[in-house]
């Protein structure tokens, strides 16, 4: 039961040589959704071996170029490996706009839907829940509307300790109703609590996605104790007057949303294309919070399933 | 005196893990011109070293996204990078309402116009010309409005022949005269020809475009004699029937039109993602027109200077 974060794209407005502009791919559980859509996004989802076939869901965090203008290529892609099945994308309300510009120029052979969400940036919100997971957006302070994405792992379904079925003798409908939380009442009268026949398999997991923002509390409170978040650090602590005027966050700033937070990990990227060595960003993040990584094209995060811990 | 060719892209509709989609570089006499602008052209641009600012004209072949969905991003990050100066965009009338409804949504901070060129894709006619160069579209024939566009380098102004300076002790005015094509009168009446005082520096350069376009006879009469012809080759020739379909050629046709139109040298391209080998393309099309060449990410494909010939 998978949980993995590929970093697809890691360069903020400008690329570079080696660095595309944003876009995550998120499997869980086989399920695969996509966070922005940086131009270059479908090349680098075709080099890390993510099954276009899979893909139901898109999230946009806002509507600058360098976070959407790999959609006109992706769609068109999708369209040519002849999708039938409808795609879900999330947005700011003005993204449906310009998929219909879009559409109304180069979707004359489509043959799949475009099911657009208009999402509330201004609230944190469930916008998408399925058996296993739920997704959230997170308010964010940028120089457009703007906003980010939490996937939480929904608390999994019981599972019945193997030796209790042959002790009591379970039959089918008993395990049915144990797994679903009830206790077991034997033949003789005696109860049998739920607790101690069964176990939940594991911790649910989650993943917050931050940018484009500058530093905000706010973001804080909402991704507390998350197992992974990944937080823009556009800058260098000394560029913090620049991070502030162009809604943006610097790598101390980073740091300290992760230290608030409390989350396990942190993943700091939309790097400026003035830093060719990313070390001094590393090192100036780790400095107020250890467990801080670079996001690297094609770099992969993979939390791990951990026993449930109440 | 460069005339430069360099290769961004050479896949057809669908990228590859390792091929980009169309886009040439054309550098002459240190003056920079865009064929095409598939998506990823902007780092295209960039691991080659090219100057973003001197960048003055785009060519558009046609509008199927794998040759324009680039424009986005590169004409956004001309932006980024503070451009003023006018930028010249060149292709079939439609793509105005295209550009136009990307300026509409991400063209508020733009500090540079965008001088739209529409151009008659049925005619082979001469759209931009300067000291050096003219430009001519190609007809093509593919399954929307489609054209190619023809560099050549103008007859060269003559130089002086050295020696000749102190023979006749020329002046600065005769020699001004003289470049212009005069002969020279001396002070005793006699008449030096032109031609004994001057020669031509060297003789002019071409390259021809064509992609996309199935097999048209026509190209060939158009692109006769040229240096370097770029022919899309999508398909290997047993899929002839296909190409016919799609609007596209096989390795030989594409070698056929070179071989007709007696071109120096040939490079095929736009090859469909379904070849991961591409030597068997090189040596179907080699068997009709030996001076084939692979279009690679990064090649790039020079013609030297030579002497003038009559």
């Amino acid at each position: 039961m998978k949980f993995k974060v590929t970093i697809l794209g890691s360069s903020s407005a400008l690329p570079t040589t080696n660095r595309f502009q944003t876009a995550h791919a998120i499997n869980i559980h086989e399920r695969l959704f996509l966070i922005d859509c940086g131009e270059g996004t479908q090349i680098q989802m075709m080099r890390n071996n993510i099954n276009f076939a899979r893909l139901n869901h898109i999230f946009i965090t806002h509507l600058h170029g360098d976070h959407i203008f790999g959609l006109y290529g992706l769609l068109s892609t999708l369209s040519l490996y002849n999708r039938t099945r409808e795609l879900n994308i999330y947005g700011f309300s003005m993204l449906e706009y310009i998929l219909n510009d879009f559409l109304k120029y180069f979707g004359s052979e489509f043959k799949y839907e475009i099911i657009f969400h208009a999402v509330n940036v201004r609230q944190q919100k469930l916008i998408y829940e399925d058996k296993n997971i739920s997704i959230e957006t997170i308010p964010l302070k940028h120089r457009v509307p703007c906003c980010g994405y939490l996937f939480r792992e929904k608390v999994p379904e019981l599972n019945i300790r193997k030796e209790m079925i042959g002790r009591y003798k379970l039959t089918l409908a008993e395990i049915t109703k144990i797994k679903k939380g009830y206790d077991l009442m034997c033949e003789d009268g005696s109860i049998i609590s739920n607790e101690k026949l069964t176990y939940k398999p594991y911790t649910p997991r989650s993943y917050a996605f931050c940018s484009d923002t500058e530093y905000s509390k706010k973001v804080a409170d909402i991704v507390k104790d998350v197992d992974l978040l990944y937080h823009e650090a556009t800058f260098t602590q000394n560029f913090m007057k620049m991070a502030k005027q162009t809604g943006h966050s610097t790598t101390i700033q980073a740091a300290e949303i992760a230290k608030q937070a409390k989350v396990k990990k942190l993943i700091i990227g939309h790097f400026s294309s003035r830093y060719k060595d990313l070390n001094p960003l590393l090192h100036e993040a780790r400095s107020v919070f250890p467990e801080t990584y670079i996001a690297k094209e094609n770099d992969v995060f993979e939390i791990a399933l951990e026993k449930f811990k109440e």
